[in-house]
């Protein structure tokens, strides 16, 4: 791996991008752009397999390697062993994995922030009506500009809890959750059932943090490759911590999942995350999924490009502050690269949809109403500028 | 859509899939190949997301258009209504879907055919465990040659029967299942609850048969793209019969599956299949799919390509039968496109690792122990008479 320059490389570095070539780019939240070398291994890989294969021992053995590295470049971004990860299609899955594992009775109770996806809210929703298990929220939406998380959190946790789910950067406030304390409250909270349990959706922090899993001792971390990492929609994976494996049962279920005897009867669970993966899934994905790894790593460390995400996005906040029709969620700079703010007198969808035909690609958030901006340590010093440009000129 | 003469045009048709040019390729029920269009459909709309997105208004109204396309495309294949169908990741979650979305309770049977693959078994064993179902298994293998699938399934129905799942194709010995009359005896069968559901795992059905799923009655038909239509691996669907979609629940949910109001707030489910889809996935295997089945209905129509495959497999499983050291499991001709054989002084193992150095992929079956050979109308007839005169020589 060599470290280039960081800054005076960057117009260089982003040049593997594609997407960033024809306009101003701030929806990395939503989808990042892929680099070239990404697509172009998703090509490679479906020209090795029609050549070798498609289905052919060869190509079964070379899936399996392909999974295997893949599972063990998510691990070295996140600190943890391969055997703790499960491949998944996005971060929904991984929740669903982990909510429909548990041995769920019913009065168990399950706290759900109150800024957590509606695709996650929906699925506890479900366990609710399936289980009879109760369901609450906490306010943690309150807590973006004073109060304390981890107190509110804690105040919520019931004799009943055994599940908390929260998001470790609130994909609405764009706010950073102290998870590392959140967890060890949840764990340290008396119950009758015992530790409390802890669920994130990391669809916002993966490729953000500097990420050390088993140092924030969550026992179950959804992620996706496609975000801030900018690899290809389709693939991302859920951390089971070492001790929570055997706490969780396998619910949806295909060949992945079991090792099979030579005449296809006793069944046994894969010892690892694997047990929890399905069956035949879009393979290609997984070398493009490294490309896209591989190449952040040769801009800079995960404490460097976090770094520069937090500079950029004091600039966005400090600039859009100064807007006299703009007001930011936040009255202090955001401490990851979610910029959430509101135009008081507009329609955010019509600002969105006005700045998108200019080329800048922003969204709209429903709760809060307001609009996101997302800046990576792809993001260019001349587009926030571009972008508050085209904010002040929207008002005028 | 314009047919070629079939005979005369295979040669320059085949030269659509690059699989087909440096191989003789048995294992269509493995993975179908691709068309080198499938694959460029890919690239296109991996470049079409990165030029206009990745993540935008235009992308995600595009995204949305792309799998609705997708699900009339396999509607049309399948002669029923696209709201009918979930886009799945494969055949395995489509039979989770319907597995867990039933309302399970203590006492309550499945019966499964003793051929379905492992994956399903241990679905259906985790639902056993969790809910205290009965699972039986009838004996449809030993009515290869001999015996009424239609009585078997029949004779092992209960009262308290709730579920039968079974393969449209064995995928193991090739049989093709009176699937109409089937479910026609498991709907008129009385039990405590009626009528008895059918589960299909369409895997080696879908792009081998003329489908009409009105007619068939199935309740659930899990089926792929990758395998006989020559898709993408990691994009499949499951149909729902209409009557059938309010008799089970989502289970894993995400924002795919709801319909949200302007405040993310209330939640209601997709009116249609869709609210069995999850989250975010592969959106360029949409395409890919299309392509690909686009390409066959130009060769010919599914009538005109299944008569050519029962022809070939008929002329394949002759062939085999005339040689000594060879016996196929089946004692009449093949009514699909799998021929299952043994070579009883064999490691069948060693003779695919054989044949596959020699440019023939097949593959072994563990149970019954066996050699599988997949004819697509895609193969020549030429192929044919050389993977015999190799297993020949193999003999020798």
């Amino acid at each position: 791996m060599t470290l280039a320059s960081p800054l005076t490389n960057l117009l260089q570095h982003r040049q593997s991008f594609p997407a960033l070539g024809n306009k101003s780019y701030f929806n990395y939240g939503g989808q990042g752009p892929m680099p070239e070398a990404a697509i172009a291994a998703i090509t490679t890989a479906h020209q090795f397999s029609q050549e070798h294969g498609p289905f052919s021992n060869r190509i079964n053995h070379w899936m399996v390697e392909e999974a295997a590295q893949t599972r063990a470049a998510i691990a070295t971004e996140l600190c943890v062993s391969p055997d703790t990860l499960t491949l998944t299609e996005n971060v929904s899955v991984g929740c669903n994995i982990a909510l429909w594992g548990m041995n769920w009775h019913e009065g168990d109770h399950i706290l759900l922030s109150d800024c957590e996806h509606p695709g996650i809210v929906a699925a506890v929703e479900e366990i609710r009506r399936r289980f009879g298990v109760k369901v609450s929220t906490c306010p943690l939406m309150a807590t973006l500009n004073a109060g304390d998380p981890v107190q509110v959190v804690t105040q919520h946790l019931r004799p009943t809890t055994r599940l908390v789910v929260l998001s470790h950067i609130l994909w609405n406030t764009g706010q950073v959750l102290p998870l590392k304390h959140i967890v060890a409250a949840c764990h340290s909270f008396p119950t009758h059932f015992s530790p409390v349990r802890v669920l994130v959706d990391a669809a916002q922090s993966v490729g953000v943090l500097p990420l050390n899993l088993a140092d924030l001792g969550a026992d179950f971390y959804a992620l996706t490759g496609h975000k801030w990492l900018c690899g290809p929609a389709g693939l991302g994976a859920l951390y089971i911590h070492p001790e929570g494996l055997e706490s969780i049962r396998p619910t949806f279920i295909g060949w992945k999942s079991i090792i099979k005897d030579a005449r296809d009867n006793s069944m046994v669970w894969q010892p690892n995350g694997q047990r929890f993966e399905v069956a035949t899934s879009d393979f290609t994905l997984y070398g493009a999924l490294r490309e896209a790894i591989a190449l952040h790593n040769t801009w800079g460390t995960a404490e460097q490009r976090y770094n520069r995400i937090r500079q950029l996005s004091a600039d966005l906040w400090q600039k859009l502050c100064e807007l006299p029709h703009i007001t930011c969620l936040k009255t202090t700079p955001p401490d990851a690269g979610l910029v959430a703010f509101r135009i008081p007198n507009a329609s955010h969808a019509a600002v969105v949809q006005s700045l998108e035909q200019q080329g800048f690609l922003l969204r709209t958030i429903a709760d809060p109403d307001c609009i996101r901006a997302c800046v990576h340590y792809l993001t260019l010093e001349s587009e926030i500028d571009q972008l508050v440009e085209a904010l002040q000129q929207l008002a005028g």
